[in-house]
């Protein structure tokens, strides 16, 4: 007999699966369950399309009265895009649902569950919670702060250095770890880089997998707008780029870029960007997420100014040695140990020989 | 019915415990088995002291007649400060030897199997050998070279720096790892700081476990003499301390150290101080396996003269940055990521929330 959460493991699962597909909105997923039979499952897959328990409800069809429905979020009780999740479960005559983590959009939270009860369906609360807490951690974030929630990736050899002392990064990591970076690209809303990180490598910043993905907003950050116009990440036929500049730009090169079809936006009189202004449009823009692929400087600036919630930092087992090599977080350091920037909630995994921490900054 | 592998294990754990305390020989393993039964254990404790197969006879005592020995290490056929051990296992009539690992001493190698053949002994070689030869990679590189194990030890932060850019390095790890520093140092017989290090931190360079532990002999590499006579490393009354230099040195500086107790041998004439004749006068002197805790200057150093058989890094979760702090690996890079070194058979461990990655040098 599965327990109640082993059938919310299926339902996380499911919502996990549509990882990169579903912003603005959250991964959700559903499991209808009747007598120990499972009988519908849906995830939600695209915004504007129907939520998971709408798909798990209408699997099970005629089935679904007096079943056990199992959601990794709490489900919706207002009009959207799509009707109410909360009118659909009652309806379908559902007994119980099983609700893994509270929506904390003011506009949901609680009150789906409310509205359940008051229709006289038993709930439970809190299944598998952390894990489905975890899972929305980008769109809790963004529904908090309006800003996306902030992941800082880098790769540096054993002896913290991201290049040689001539800027040579190809490559710091093996081929696993990069084939994984594509993926952190599909799971995430937009990906930014810093005018240095473009000048030195013209990345393109773009989701490579042998199996599709999908491609993040692309985002730019260039006081004066210096980047070539011929740099890879201004091919807008591939995927959608905004350059992040401030009044110190070239109003010729902004005519030329956004001849493009690439998005210019000042955040203001410089010189240099404001992170809170880009970081304020991307959330209004819907972007959820955003990968930082900067260089040291892009990086020392966001620690300093609070604006990462997490780091992922691959490890190479290689030496490469250099006074002068460039390492990934530059910028000025505080003058003690004790001030230094601790990370929690710790986890590593391997990528063939390397080392891939993530952790959290509180 | 306990396997050959298992009663190995034993041996191996019980050569294993001996570690840091046996220099310059090598740690070995012994356990005497009859009819499935246990009758006799013993490890190599110290030089000059009896060898592991001899107490583990000893122990089982007439029993011994028709047992199999179980020892990690191709038993002596010749007189050092003891008697060979081969002799001793033919007259108690042992029936079988189990070995791990050949012993590669030209005065050994194959020699002790071949003399317990001769006498009618069965000997099954190569069980658990991969353990075996890893328990004493110090002694048997030192054999060959004549010089120490070089095991290069680091700590840094997720963005590569041993320190902020004022120098403050306490702590970049935590507890648990900083305990385990002193395990190491228990296990080295040598180990070796740079006058950068001695000025930058004043460290003691002990063993400091709550239970005791062997202190390295300390070892100071320093050109010009700049070291301070009230340095915590000059403290010879803890352990011993050698300060290499060059004949750049002072003179008067030198009669100094002499009057502490600290050994001053000069490499040569400058301006840096030799390695090969750092390593050949350490090895020489029986010195198996040597820890640096240098600065990123020594470790650059010795990494670019392929002076390093083993790297272990401590990485510490937290990011402090600085564009001048410094880094594990300094000196020149080279041009070309393709020539950084690239570690070999990569483990991990945590301590605590640190993690640490060890690796060989080819």
């Amino acid at each position: 007999m599965r327990r109640h959460e082993d059938w919310m493991r299926l339902a996380y699962e499911l919502a996990k699966a549509a990882e990169g597909q579903t912003a603005p909105n959250p991964m959700v997923g559903a499991v209808a369950v009747k007598e120990g039979r499972l009988i519908g499952s849906g995830s939600h897959l695209k915004a504007g399309t129907p939520h998971a328990e709408v798909h798990a409800l209408n699997m099970a069809g005629t089935e679904a009265r007096g079943c056990t429905l199992y959601v990794t979020l709490e489900p919706c009780n207002h009009y959207g895009r799509t009707p109410p999740c909360t009118e659909k479960i009652i309806e379908c005559g559902v007994k119980t649902v099983v609700v893994g983590s509270i929506d904390p959009d003011s506009k949901v939270s609680g009150k789906g569950i409310a509205r359940l009860r008051e229709a006289g369906i038993e709930v439970i609360q809190g299944v598998l919670e952390p894990e489905c807490l975890k899972l929305n951690e980008a769109y809790f974030h963004h529904r908090q702060t309006g800003k996306p929630f902030v992941t800082l990736k880098t790769a540096m050899t054993l002896d913290g250095k991201i290049a040689t002392e001539s800027g040579d990064s190809r490559w710091i990591t093996g081929e696993e770890s990069r084939r994984y970076v594509h993926v952190l690209r599909h799971r995430h809303d937009a990906i930014l880089a810093g005018i240095g990180t473009v000048l030195a490598d013209n990345p393109r910043l773009t989701t490579r997998l042998e199996t599709g993905g999908s491609h993040p907003l692309r985002v730019i950050v260039d006081s004066r707008l210096r980047i070539p116009l011929d740099a890879a990440v201004l091919d807008t036929s591939e995927a959608p780029t905004w350059v992040f500049t401030t009044d110190q730009q070239d109003p010729t090169k902004e005519k030329q870029l956004r001849e493009k079809g690439v998005e210019v936006i000042s955040t203001g009189p410089g010189p240099r960007v404001d992170w809170e202004t880009v970081l304020r449009r991307l959330g209004e823009k819907g972007v959820l997420s955003l990968l930082v692929e900067g260089g040291g400087e892009v990086n020392a600036s966001l620690l300093a100014e609070k604006r990462v919630q997490k780091v992922i930092a691959f490890i190479a087992p290689k030496l490469i040695g250099g006074r002068n090599s460039p390492t990934p977080v530059e910028g000025k350091s505080p003058q003690k140990m004790e001030d230094a920037f601790t990370l929690r909630e710790i986890s590593m995994e391997r990528y063939g020989d390397d080392f891939c921490i993530t952790g959290y900054l509180t």
